[in-house]
């Protein structure tokens, strides 16, 4: 059997004239020969309305019941879609988590898919029916609903494309796919039209809000190849498959950038054995991300400077954490909010030498200073002035031939 | 075990501060040493909106599918209640029918209730837990959601009495109770305390909108006693309960009257076998509800005049059946928008000779002229000019004795 997973996003499904517009696009499918397998969000807002609800119900709110709560929502855009295909004279049944059921294990709202039983949605499919799944919900083994965290829909798709072994698995969404760069920002950015999970990761965490990075996981370790597209416009999205699959002569495939990073320097700090741990300790405890780290080769061998990078969001608390360490003595603390991170990815850069040298002198030619570097496997990031945002991509979409 | 099933209909949880409010009638209850099973509505308006929808996606939206629509709101009130009473520190939660399970036959949109497995309640009860129950809906044997029809909350509440073997069924509605005839209509109208099973079928279906007829049908049938109060403010309610039960000297327990019928009559019928047949047949065939019909006995043995009652909405389709209608001969047609069936209703009657005359005495003390009659065993109607509601209501609630 050719089964396919249809995964539609809130807005995807967000308005009746939306519905009818999908169910569209999940008789097309049914009529290339394909089986459709639908995984369907919440109407978009629906799910937002009933969080409010439940926080006007209690500032704590018991989580086995957030969950019951929050999933009612699929119940009805399922019915909708069902509805639908069912007027377009297409045989179509809504399937709630408990009617597969899909098991789950975890904490109720950050659940995870351990199983999907196969059985009953097989054999509806094979009596021509195109089963409609609620998305982001679950079941445990107390016979309880439980949700799967945000993007929750993504990873109920890409799971029912691993247990029914479907040939595709498409996510539509409001975006028509991932670019080399953020549109706004570039004009000159282009869609990509095939990316490696672990690019896409790479893109995903740095800005990218096209999947969430548990979902694009989930996949990878699936090998379960994605199509991201658009339910608004019928356009080719991007393909997000195996490193293997991916064949390019580019060497960097996209540039991701943040827009509310903060620095922080802690100048003339007392260098002794444990220091950075000593700083860093309350800031965990306290959930604040600290994201790239620079600790300068101290001169005497008693002073050093040590600078990183959070969240601007969270500057006040750190600044407030760092002054009431008793632990750590410095001489100056500076602050930057106005920095940016700017990205390279890309699994062409292993191969490749010369990589962060072309990005280097591609920013110095634009007299964009690097503030702080940091670089992994696939990835190179620098932190710049935030002002030189769009000279820097720019440059570095040029430099790279994402241009073409 | 005290078990006591408290109903709230969709007013009831409308908004989160009647949800806190009704919180707090539940935690009473608890505190008073009851076992409370709580049976809930949907939040008012969701289920209409839900509706809408899908009336929007398909002008004959697929029945099995428009049950997994309309349910969904339960879902929603049943989690905030027990997120409202984990909140007060009391264990409670949710469950829908599929997690008891509700067993339901019949169609879809219009099924009752055959069974509800009680273990999995019972063993939460005594560990202390309140359940909230969704009202409304059930399952069938196929696993698939079904729900009960109009004012189906009421009877998922009744059937959870029965079968749990309840002391108490409260239904917590948005009226205080119900009243000797409608409060807006006269000012003397009193809130009856106890009124029979059968006495409250003819109020309700005559216009008291206090419970669907079919609820009070199933509590008849299962023996439950019922009480009706409202969740606004605080006061006795009206019990609802076999005819035994119910003590009074009142002969007539109140009156209830209708605002939108239509006199339709047939002059100079020719006056055959079967006629009356021949005119009610397509009537019936298109769902036109005949209510109170006379025939005059024939004068010359040739020909007749009928006259019959039907809702002010069908007068023109009835007028255009008539018409049309081969199979009649007559002389003149008469339509009367102007009328009204006010009913007195009570067990009392039974036992007490002489009630029809008394009515008819009154009426007739009032200058209110009887268009026509009909009577049942605790029931009698008659149709009047609609201006004379308010006198004939007056006057038979002080021939009656409801006044005091």
């Amino acid at each position: 059997m050719k089964i396919i997973v249809l995964k539609f996003g809130g807005s995807s499904v967000g308005t009746i004239e939306r519905i009818k517009k999908i169910a569209g696009i999940i008789v097309g499918y049914k009529k290339k020969g394909y089986k459709p397998i639908v995984v369907s969000s919440a109407m978009s807002g629906n799910t937002n309305d009933l969080v409010k609800k439940s926080k006007a119900i209690s500032y704590n709110f018991i989580s086995s019941e957030y969950d019951v709560l929050v999933s009612a929502g699929e119940q009805i855009s399922c019915a909708l879609i069902s509805g639908r295909l069912n007027h377009l004279g297409h045989k179509s049944q809504s399937w709630m988590s408990w009617q597969i059921p899909i098991l789950t294990k975890g904490m109720y709202s950050a659940s995870r898919i351990i199983n999907i039983n196969k059985k009953k949605i097989l054999d509806y499919i094979k009596l021509g029916g195109v089963p409609i799944i609620a998305g982001f919900q679950g079941i445990n083994t107390n016979n309880r609903i439980t949700t799967l965290g945000r993007g929750g829909s993504d990873a109920s798709a890409i799971m029912c494309a691993k247990f029914f072994k479907a040939q595709k698995c498409i996510i539509y969404t409001d975006v028509d796919g991932v670019y080399t760069t953020d549109p706004n920002t570039l004009k000159k950015a282009k869609k990509i039209k095939i990316i490696s999970y672990e690019e896409m990761l790479e893109m995903a965490s740095l800005g990218a809000k096209v999947m969430q990075p548990t979902s694009i996981q989930d996949a990878r370790l699936n090998r379960i190849d994605i199509e991201v597209k658009s339910s608004f416009v019928k356009k080719d999205g991007t393909k997000i498959t195996k490193r293997k699959n991916v064949i390019s002569n580019k060497i960097i495939r996209g540039i991701s950038f943040t827009k509310n990073d903060a620095k922080v320097t802690l100048v003339g700090v007392k260098d002794k054995p444990g220091i950075a741990a000593s700083i860093f300790e309350p800031l965990s405890k306290n959930a604040i991300n600290v994201d790239m780290v620079v600790q300068n080769i101290s001169a005497d061998g008693k002073e050093t400077d040590l600078t990183f990078t959070i969240k601007s969001e969270d500057l006040t608390k750190t600044q407030l954490l760092i002054k009431k360490n008793n632990k750590i003595s410095f001489r100056n603390l500076i602050f930057d909010k106005n920095v940016s991170k700017v990205s390279i990815v890309g699994v062409g850069m292993i191969a490749t030498p010369g990589v962060t040298y072309r990005m280097f002198k591609a920013l110095a030619k634009k007299n964009i200073n690097i503030l702080v570097i940091s670089t992994s496997e696939i990835k190179i990031s620098v932190l710049i002035n935030k002002k030189n945002i769009s000279r820097a991509i720019s440059a570095l979409h040029k430099e790279f031939k994402l241009d073409k």
